[in-house]
This record gives C-alpha cells, structure tokens and sequence, in this order.
C-alpha cells in the first residue's frame, strides 16, 4: 500500500483525459493547481519516545521504528488522512510499529503498555477512512501501533457447520483465496476489500458490496475472541442462543478501544457456482428507490444491488467514456426509451444457475413493473471489473487539486427521500457558501427490510494554503449534522473512529455512552485502547 | 391464567386415558397418587411489607394488594414453580404488584422503588419457564411486581418501512388481531404465545415455532426504549448501522435486571395469503437432522421445521391416538415403508401462494432425497390446531403423580449429535440413579446456517414427600452441566433467568460476567431491577 495513498503502483486507475477536462470545468479547477505528495523522506516525523525499558519488555515481539513503518500507520485513507499525508504532516505517527504473531503476543505487548501508559492502537489493513487508526497520544507517555497482519492464517474449517475460524490479520483476497480453494465463499468484499483484514472488517461492522445478499459483516460472525488490557472475552460460536445479552455485538464493531479482536469464526457458504450482473436503467432516483423497496419487502432482492442517483450516473458515464460507436448507440437507446439523464442501477445474482435464473427472472418481473429498463449484462460486467478502484481516483483527483469525498448513512424507507435531501442540501450549502460549489452524487447499495443505505461522494475546487482542512470540516460537520437530524444513523459501514465520535451522543444518547465508558473501564481502566476514538470526551 | 398452573380452563386440554395408562406404566407410577393444586386461600403468603411512604409515592400508579393479585405473581410456569404453587408456597409473592400506564408512571416507580431499596420485578405474561419473575428480595425492605399488561397499545405503524412500535405489555393475541387487521404479521408463535408479552419476548430474546422462516425475536426488534433506576437508553429503529458495539442487544435478552423495556420497534411482515404445513417421516434421527441440515444450508429450509425423535414421536402418536381405522391405516402404511418407530417431521410454508408452492416442492425435493417419507397435510393440520396446547398437559400430569420438564439447547451441526447424546444421557443417568427412571424425548424446531436448537422433555415417576425439587435439581444440573461440556448454550430460547444463572459464568466467562455488572452497575447502581436473576452471585 503506498504510503501516501491507495493501493499499489501496479494496479492504479487513472483519470481519462476527457473526464479531467469536464470536471475542471464543473468544479472550476485551474490545470496545474495540484499537488504532488512530497518524498517519503520528506515526511516530518516527531521524535520516536517510547517509555524506558518498553522495547526490552518486548524483546520477543517484533518491532519496527524505522520511517517507512511510522509513516505508513501514522494514518488512514481518508481525504483529510491524504491532505495531511501528502503535505509531509506525519505528526501522529506511532512511537514504533509491533507486530505480534500469537494471542499471547498480544496480551504481552497491552500488559506491558498499560504498564508504562503508552497508547495501543489496533491496525489491519489501515484503509480506516474515519480517522480509526490515528494513534492519539494526548496523556499517554508514547503510542504504538499494533500490526497485525502477520497474524494471517486460517484458524480451522467446520464444513459441516459452514463456519470458519481465521486469524485477523488476514487480508480479504488472501482469505478469499484459501477459502475458494476449498469450493468456499466468506461474499464479503467491501471497497477496500484488496488492502483490508479480516479484523478490521468486525472491528468496524463492515459491509460489503454484497451484503444485501451475504449479510453484513455482524451477520457474518458468529463468535469472537477479545484480548484486553484487563483479561479475555469470548464470545462463543454459537447457532443463536437466548443466555441474555449478546456480548458479541458489544465487540463487534468495538474499533479497538475495548481490546484486541483475534480470533474471528465467521459463517462461509459454498462458492457460487455462477455469477450474473447485470444493468438498469431508471427514470429517477425516486423512482428506483421505490423499486428496490419492493424488491427487497417481496424477498426478490439481489445479492447486489445498486442504484446511483442521477448526479452518479452522468458522472460515471463521463468518467467510463471511450466515445466508441457502441457507447454513442447505447446513449440513443437510453434518449429514445426516454432514460436519459436518468439513473443506473447494478444488479448481481450468484449461486446454483437454476436458482440465480429463478431470482434473476423474479427481480427482472419487480423492476420492469417498477419502470426500470433492462440494459443487459454489459454495465454489470464493467461495474464488477473495476469495482474495487474507484479510491485510486482519489489520489488522481488531489494531484488536480479537486477535494474528493465520501460518507454514509442508512435510514428507513419511509424517511429515505428526506434524508436524501438533507444530506445532499447540506453539502451544497456548506461548500457553497465557501465559494467552492461541489458536484454531489449518491447511491444505494445495501438494502434492508425496513431501510436502506446511502452513499455520497462530493468533490469541490480545493481550497489551498492551509484552508483545505477547514473545508473539509465544514462539508462533513454540515452532513453529519443534517443525517441525524434526519433520523439517519450516522454511520452505515464507515465506523466511527475520531471523525464520527462527536456525533456519538446524538446516535446512541447520553446513557449510551456511559454504557460504553462503562464497557470501556472494564476492560480497559487505563483507557491505552485506541484513545479518542469512537467515544467522545 | 390459572395461579396454579397454564392458561385458562375453558381452553384446557385433557389427557386421553389410553396415554394415561401406558405412561403410568412405563414411568411406574401408581394410580391416585398424584395432587391438585390447594385452593387460593390455603396459599401461604407472607406478610406485605411495604416501606414506610412508598404507598403514598406512588399514589397515581395503580397498586394491587390483595390476594390473587400477588399469588399470580409469586411464580414463573417452570415445573418447581408449579410444584411449589400448587402445595400452597407463595413465600415468594411481592408485596404488591404495581400497573404503570405509562413510560413515565414506570420512571416514577423506579425512582421511588431506588430510593426506599425495594426489589423490582419486570412482569409481563409471568410465563418464564427458568424462575425469571420470581420475586427475591434478599437485602431488600421489599418487592413490588411492575405488571406492564395495562401499557397495551400499538403505537405506530410504518407500513413502508414494515416496522410497528408496540407498548411491552401487549400480549401475543392481541398483537396479531390488530397487525392482521392490518394485513400485516409479526410471525412471533412461542408456545406461551397466547399468555406471554411483547416485552417479555424481547427481555428473555423469544424464539417463535415460525423462527426458522420469520426470525427471532431479536432478528424483529429495530429499536428499542430502555427505563433504567438511573435513566434512559434508546436504541433507535435503523435497518443497519457501523456506529459501534449494537447497544440494543445488550438491552435485548436483558431479562429486567437493567430496566423496563417499553417502546419496542419490530419487523413486520404482510400477512401471508397461504399456509401449508404438512407431516413427513424419517426412519432416524441422525437422518432427520443431516437433511435438515441441507434444507438450511441449500436455502430452501420452510418457516416451520420440526423433527421429532424417535421418543417423541412415540409419545405424540400416543398422546394423539384415536383408535380410528384412517390411524391404523396410518400405521400400517409406516410400517411397510420401513418407517415403523421413526420420527416424524412436520414442516409449514407461508406466503404467497406461487411462492409457498415453489418452497414446498424445493423441500420435498430435499427431504425425499434425504430418506424422507410424505404423510401429507393431515399430520401438519393436527399440530397447527393443537401448537398452544401442549403446556396445559403439564397440569394433568402434575395432578397423577409425573414429574415433567422441558429444557433447550442450541448447538453448531458438527457437534449437535454429540450434544444430543450428552443431554439425553445425563438426564437418563441422573433420574435413573434416583431411582426415577425417566422418558426423554427431543425434537429440533429451529434452524441455521451453522446450527441447531435441540428442545428436551422429559418425563419421570414424582417423588414425593419434599423429594420433588431435589429431584428436579439433580436432573436440571446434571442436563445443565453435559451441556456447556458439549458445546451448547444453556438456553436457546428459555432465557437464563434465576435457574441458569449459575452456567453463565460457562456461558460467558468471567470478564464476559463483568461487562454484564458492569452495564448493570451504570444502569442499576443498587441493583433493584430483578435481583438474582440473569447474573449470578
């Protein structure tokens, strides 16, 4: 993963020209305002400070000081991770880097950090785009970050029980792979999905883009272990069980401030035998929201399911444009059918053929009825090939000076169309009153029984020398405070980290919080875990 | 509901004398030994001590004092409830029985119960099977029963987002009269469905004979409003959400003993159009279980699933034997296909109707595949009108001089045949030492992706003469015990309440039984909400 952005050199999505031109036009970006992110050893880091007689404690543990390991887990993914990064700002970089390789390597290193009050911060892939993996260090004596990516194996298979037992260092493709060379599937593939871990994943409740057919990540695990400062807990493997409290679901999604999570058994079905993804096309949002409603309240929702707004799909036409003659005759088609500048939507069916030809045929039934057009398996197939590098486009897009953005929320039908516009008002009146009007787009793509999720993505002209920040902040306090006022949560599978934590109290109220300091105390009194993260105040 | 044992009497169901008979001889128990309950006023309750001014402070709240009022409220339905109740034992009774209307008649009640340190007992249908309502007042000045049946009303509904809110004390009937007045369903059947609360299912995390298609309670409830000693926690309705550890399963299955559950947001369903239960029979077990095991993993498990044992499938056929020739024709057709003391499975669809006849020949194909044999719709007619009943045989038993129990369990697939044996075995060992050989049958009725539940009862000669509980004790804890040693959860869908308190630890581990404290501790700081129950010592 590169240091200063997403992803790897190798496999790097660029920005097509003509895009480039349009959106220096919309956004009213001058060509070569950019900025390059400076060298690596251009980076300013603090002094490295751990606490005497902390790396002889851990003398059996691996640990890194050198620059490229602080610099690379001194941050996340997100764009104002990126704009500090890219800007040599590496002063929340980690005393050092420990990477343990067992659950008793894990313990040693937090009995030893409670010990000499430094800072533990929990770190999988790092691709945390909410300020999750930011060591913190305010009234600690140092910070560490704890790797665990050589935590990476497959713990144990029950085929017969359909669940799998893995380590949380294991990065998605590595997890997929052994997995599906025992004709198994986890379906779990969020955006991140190359560069992030199995830990990671239940750390923060992610969803993948095929939750709405496998489930969410919290729905996917059935037991866990947590190793905290103060002792272990484990949540049984368990079918389902009516023992009281689901302790389960006080660590999943626990960020790192409770403990350390480490071993993870997680429901697995067998490998899809066939995949079909398909496009459609609707007339508008509205009317498409409406139509996954039904596909999903009627039980014929897709594994995959995905509607872009209107602002989306002109966007994504622009940004996938090759002018060919098949592309300008797709457009006709769209303009005669009375669907252009409408919205598109992505559909994926897996499983056995005759039953992914059964849903296939069943949701085709819900969504023609709903005013959708069918525009075939093409669009499915180009959204499947370049599904996981739209977040290298973040990096072509702050080399243009242009701010790129993403959030979300999830809320129920009833109160969908309002949030929609909550969200979207907000983020165009905040931008725009800084002079810098942004292109705002959404999309669907978990559904629900009684909700769904939406996606925004927002770019605006950057603003500069030193400003970039202070915009940043007033977009994302503005949507942030227009989804909860709008009833929506204000996080659907980003987590919460240091960015979301002010809203914390407005999600979960005033004795929620306490019932998580109270969590918190127990299993961590000196509070090392991950600091200022997730819990405010 | 009777005091002194199930439902009312209009509705009760006898035991025919041909199953009298043979069960008196197989369990050896002589005719005319067994005993009635005492009358009402032969109960032997002790002295209402009621604070000084507690009287006085909740003078807008509705307080009964009387009899009937605190003997129906001294007790859950377990077999040791019922054994004590009816040999008059009410030295469990509260003081009063307290019946806020209200969210804020409750808040009032705690605050005033906090301050003068008398117990609280959360009470909805009292059908709790594990001693959860039984009042117990060690180091307090009192008890009161807090009786939510007055708080009854639906509150809202959201058809589009197909969620209704509900008052606690709504009682299952009630419930589906008015959603399917609607066109809706909650498809929430436990076997106490006629005498037990919507709150109550939430509080003890219920699971419905429809469950394997429905959900479970927990898999309905989107929200939920908790009233705590020392304030408010709300977990808001939202389809999903990452913003940390899920609080609202930590208030789910939280069986009183943090506060008073009374807005609960759940899943609703349309109502289905269709309903088709019909038999089908296995010549075992082991047979039954593997297919349907398939039936889940391969998608195509029915709403209602339920494999009887070998056992229990005898005993049903005893219990519901008529002598008729369309019976012995029955019999007859079993015993030529091999199936003669094999077990019987009943399995029901519901929907609409292409899609309920599309599921059940999906299933058949599964179930025949797997050894299954079809007996048609008639033997899934008879369980559906008789589903309610089965609890009132415990009375009749209890009157003759047999000793009955239910116990549950879930367990993972790969593991659910040991776990079988393990139970079946210990209760067998256990009675069989104390001179009681008993019947012990199972059947499995909910289904999942990773695992099963195993639901036991058993049957044995009563001893007598003070004996009766010692008896109970030394089955349940022998049956308790093989259970966490093979793997399973000490209740599936029972809940823990006083009885299983003490396998938490098992359950949960030691610093699993502290996050509960701890949570109790910040919601309950004098810990008035049902002590004793749920987390022991």
């Amino acid at each position: 993963m590169r240091w200063w952005g997403w992803g790897e050199d190798a496999h790097a999505m660029r920005l097509p020209e003509a895009a480039e031109a349009r959106l220096r036009e919309e956004l009213g970006v001058q060509a070569g305002v950019g900025t390059r992110a400076l060298s690596l050893e251009d980076v300013r880091l603090p002094d490295a400070s751990l606490p005497d007689g902390l790396r002889e404690r851990l003398a059996g543990v691996e640990l890194r000081e050198d620059r490229e390991a602080r610099v690379s887990h001194a941050l996340g993914k997100s764009y104002p991770d990126l704009v500090r990064i890219r800007s040599g700002d590496g002063s929340s970089a980690p005393d050092a880097v420990v990477r343990p390789s067992s659950a008793e390597e894990i313990a040693e290193v937090l009995a030893a950090c409670q010990e000499t009050e430094v800072a533990v911060v929990p770190f999988g892939g790092g691709t945390s785009v909410v300020g999750g993996v930011e060591p913190l260090r305010d009234g600690f004596a140092g910070a560490v970050s704890l790797d665990l990516t050589r935590m990476d194996r497959i713990l144990e298979v029950d085929r017969e029980s359909l669940t799998a037992s893995v380590d949380p260092g294991l990065f998605g493709p590595a997890l997929e792979a052994r997995l599906q060379a025992r004709g198994l599937t986890l379906g779990h593939f969020p955006q991140s999905f190359e560069y992030s871990t199995a830990g990671g994943w239940v750390a923060t409740r992610s969803a993948g883009q095929a939750s709405t057919g496998y489930g969410r990540i919290d729905e996917l695990v059935e037991g866990v272990r947590c190793i905290a400062p103060t002792g272990e807990v484990t949540a049984r493997a368990l079918p389902a069980s009516a023992a009281g409290p689901a302790l389960r679901e006080l660590l999943v999604g626990s960020e790192g401030v409770l403990g350390v999570l480490c071993v993870l058994t997680l429901r697995v079905r067998p490998l899809p035998q066939e995949r079909r993804y398909e496009g459609w096309s609707f007339q508008s949002f509205e009317q498409g929201c409406e139509t996954f409603r039904r596909l999903e309240q009627e039980g014929v929702a897709p594994d995959v399911a995905r509607l872009s707004d209107e602002q989306e799909t002109r966007l994504t036409m622009t940004l996938s444009s090759s002018g060919s003659a098949a592309e300008r005759a797709g457009r006709a088609y769209l303009r005669l059918r009375g669907h252009e500048g409408g919205c598109i939507v992505i559909v994926g069916f897996e499983g056995v053929p005759e039953t992914v030809e059964r849903r296939r045929r069943e949701a085709a039934r819900v969504l023609r009825s709903g005013g959708g057009l069918a525009l075939g398996v093409r669009p499915g197939r180009a959204w499947l090939r370049n599904r996981f590098a739209t977040p290298y486009l973040r990096d072509e897009l702050l080399d243009r000076g242009v701010m790129i953005e993403t959030l979300e929320t999830a809320g129920t039908w009833s109160g969908l169309g309002a949030l929609y516009e909550a969200v979207g008002g907000a983020l165009r009146a905040s931008l725009s009153a800084r002079g810098t009007p942004p292109l705002v787009m959404c999309h669907v793509s978990h559904l629900y029984p009684s909700g769904a999720s939406l996606y925004f993505t927002f770019m605006a002209r950057q603003e500069r020398d030193g400003a970039e920040l202070d915009q940043w902040r007033a977009a994302k306090g503005a949507a942030c405070d227009a989804i909860v006022s709008a009833g929506g949560t204000i996080t659907h599978h980003h987590a919460v980290g240091r960015d979301h934590a002010p809203w914390m109290e407005a999600e979960v109220g005033e004795r929620g919080l306490d019932l998580l300091r109270a969590a918190k105390h127990e299993l961590d009194p000196r509070g090392i875990m991950n600091p200022g993260k997730l819990i405010p105040g």
